[in-house]
C-alpha cells in the first residue's frame, strides 16, 4: 500500500473543507499532490497541509484530469457546474453537498453500506451524505436486522454550523447583542436563533417538508437498503455552534430486546454507546470526536415494538469531513 | 357574578407562582383576600398585586379554612406536604407541581377537555398539567376526532425556566462565560448547556423514562380521554431562557384530510396557526402570549396516515400560570 493519489479539495475554504483537509494529514491519506480549490470569490488564501502552505485556487481553472478522486465539499451549485467536468476527465468523486442524485451518486457511510461499492464502476461517483444520515446510518445500520424497522421518526436539531461560517458568526453575534441588552438585528438568519429554536433549516416545498428533511430521509433508506421504509424527518436549528442532536423512534416489528439492542451498539463500528445513568451530549461527548454518540436508548412507555433513543454527534467532523474521507479510504483500499 | 373568592397562592416566588399573580390581576379574577404563600426559605419577601405590595408568608403556619380555593405552584414536595390540609379544611385546589395522581386530581385544560369537571365533588382537586402537556392538549383536542389518533411522538425541547430561576441564571451564567473565554463551571445543570442541548430533564427510572416524560403521557392521554392511545415521549433542555418548542409527529386511522385539520386549527380555542410559508418560535411568537403557536403542518413524506408538525408555547404563562388560572375561573363560573 504504498500507492499515493493525486486529490483535489473543492471548497477547501468551507468549515467542511477545512477539516477535510486537516483529516488527510491527520489520518495520512496517502496524497500525492494535493490541489485546493473553491470558487473565484473564495480562491486565494491558503491553508497548511503537512507543513506547507497551499494556495486555495479558482475551481474553474482546474484541470480535472490531474487527480485520481476530487472531495465536493462545496455548496450544491459549484457540484453542478464541475462534478461533471470531473467525472468526463476520469476523475472519481465524492460529493459532500447533496447536489448529485442518489442513483448516480450512491450514499457511502463505510459503518452502514460499505458493500455498495461493489457493483461500481469507474470513475466512481459517491455520495456522502447529510450529517444527518450519516449519524442515524452508523446507530440504526447494526440494530436494522434484529428489529425490524418499520417506520423512524427523527427530530434533528441541528447547529448552525450545518449552514457553515456564517452560521456560527450570526448566532455568536445575536447571542453577544441580547447579553449586552443591545437590540437584536437579524442578518442571516431570517429572525432570532440565540436562545429560540428555528422549526426549519432551509424553505418548505409544496407539501411542506425541507429539502434536507426529504434528503435525509431518501439517504437513510439507501444507506440501510430499505427502499421501502417509512421515515418521518423534522430537521430544527439550534441554537448550538457545533454538533447535531437526534431524538428518534423507532416502530419495529418484533418486541425489542433491549440487552440484544445494547450489545449491538456497544460493538457496532463508529458508535459509542453512551450507558444508562448518563446520556450524551453535542458539546460535552460528540464535538471533536470520530464517533456518533448514543444514549437514552429505551424501549417506548406504552409499547414494546419501540425504541427511543438519542444521538450526539460532531457535524462537521464525523457527520462531514471524516465520512467522505473514511469513503475514500475505503474506495483507495479495493476500488482505487 | 358579583361574587368574590377569597385566594391562595403557594409558591409565590417562583417563576409561576409571580406569573400567576400578575395573571389574577391582569384578567381581574374576583380576588377578595389573596394570600401569598411559601416555604419558610422564601416567605418574608413581598409581592405587587392591584396596587398593594403583599408579604408572603409561609405556608407552614397557614390555615386553609380562610380560603374557597388554593393554588399550588411550588415543587411537588410542598404539595405533598399541604394539599391534604387544604382539602381537609374544605378549600378547592388545582396543583401545578404534578405531585397528586390523575385519578385523585384529574387532568384540566379548558380548551381541551372542560366537561371533566362534570361529576366531580366538593372540595375540587385539580391538576393544571405540564406546559408540554397543555401545548399538546389545545391543538390535538380538537384534531382527535377528526384524525383518529393512533400514536403520538414527541421530543419537547424544554426552556431552561422549566426547572425554575435557578436554570435561567445558570444559562445567563454559562453563557457570559463562553462569550467571555472563560473556563466554564457547571452547577445547576451537571454540564454545560449553554451552546449545547441536554437530551433528559430529570433523573430516568429503571426503564429509562424521566419522571417528566411518563407525566406528560400519562396527562395527554387523560386530557384528550384516550387511554389508550400511545405516546412515545422524549424531554430535552434546550439553551432557551423562556418558551418550550414541541416536534410532534402523529400516526392516525385514515389518510390526513389536510384542508380539514388546517381549517379545525384555524378556529381552535387557545390556539394560532402560523400558516405555510411561515413557521413559530418559541421566543418570537408564543413568548408573553396566551395562544399556543403550531405550525409546519404536513402529511409525512412516505405516508398519507401520519401528520407532522411543531408548536411552541410559553412555558411559564400558558404552559402553567394561564392554564392555572383558566382552569380556576371555570370553576367559578359553574361549580364554586
Amino acid at each position: 500500500m504504498s500507492q499515493s493519489f493525486d486529490i483535489a479539495v473543492i471548497g477547501a475554504t468551507g468549515t467542511v473543507g477545512e477539516t477535510l483537509v486537516q483529516l488527510l494529514e491527520e489520518r495520512d491519506f496517502p496524497v500525492d499532490s494535493l490541489y485546493l480549490l473553491a470558487s473565484s470569490e473564495s480562491a486565494g488564501s491558503s491553508l497548511p497541509f503537512k507543513g506547507r502552505n497551499l494556495r486555495v485556487r479558482d475551481v474553474a481553472d482546474f484541470d480535472f484530469s490531474q487527480v485520481t478522486l476530487a472531495f465536493f465539499a462545496a455548496g450544491e451549485a459549484v457540484t453542478r457546474s464541475f462534478a461533471e467536468r470531473a467525472q468526463v476527465a476520469g476523475c472519481s468523486l465524492i460529493d459532500l453537498s447533496g447536489a448529485l442524485t442518489l442513483d448516480k451518486a450512491p450514499c457511502l457511510v463505510p459503518e452502514a453500506n460499505a458493500g455498495a461499492l461493489q457493483g461500481l464502476t469507474r470513475p466512481y461517483s459517491l455520495t456522502s451524505p447529510s450529517a444527518s444520515a450519516v449519524a442515524l446510518a452508523c446507530v440504526l445500520a447494526p440494530l436494522a436486522n434484529q428489529l425490524g424497522l418499520r417506520h423512524v421518526t427523527v427530530t434533528a436539531c441541528l447547529a448552525v454550523s450545518s449552514l457553515g461560517r456564517q452560521g456560527v458568526k450570526e448566532l455568536a453575534r445575536q447571542t453577544a447583542e441580547l447579553l449586552n441588552a443591545r437590540p437584536l438585528v437579524s442578518r442571516f438568519f431570517d429572525r432570532q436563533i440565540a436562545f429560540n429554536l428555528l422549526a426549519q433549516s432551509g424553505d418548505p416545498d409544496s407539501e411542506g417538508h425541507a429539502a434536507l428533511e426529504r434528503r435525509m430521509a431518501a439517504e437513510i433508506k439507501q444507506l440501510l437498503g430499505q427502499p421501502a421504509l417509512s421515515v418521518a424527518a423534522t430537521c430544527a436549528l439550534a441554537p448550538v455552534f457545533f454538533g447535531d442532536s437526534f431524538s428518534v423512534s423507532l416502530q419495529v416489528e418484533g418486541d425489542v430486546d433491549l440487552p440484544a439492542v445494547l450489545e449491538l451498539l456497544r460493538t457496532a463500528p463508529g458508535v459509542e454507546l453512551v450507558e444508562e445513568g448518563d446520556y450524551p451530549t453535542a458539546v460535552g461527548d460528540a464535538v471533536g470526536q470520530d464517533a456518533i454518540y448514543v444514549g437514552r436508548v429505551r424501549r417506548g412507555i406504552d409499547g414494546p415494538r419501540e425504541l427511543n433513543l438519542w444521538i450526539a454527534s460532531d457535524n462537521v467532523r464525523k457527520g462531514a469531513a471524516l465520512n467522505a474521507v473514511q469513503s475514500a479510504e475505503l474506495l483507495i483500499k479495493h476500488y482505487l
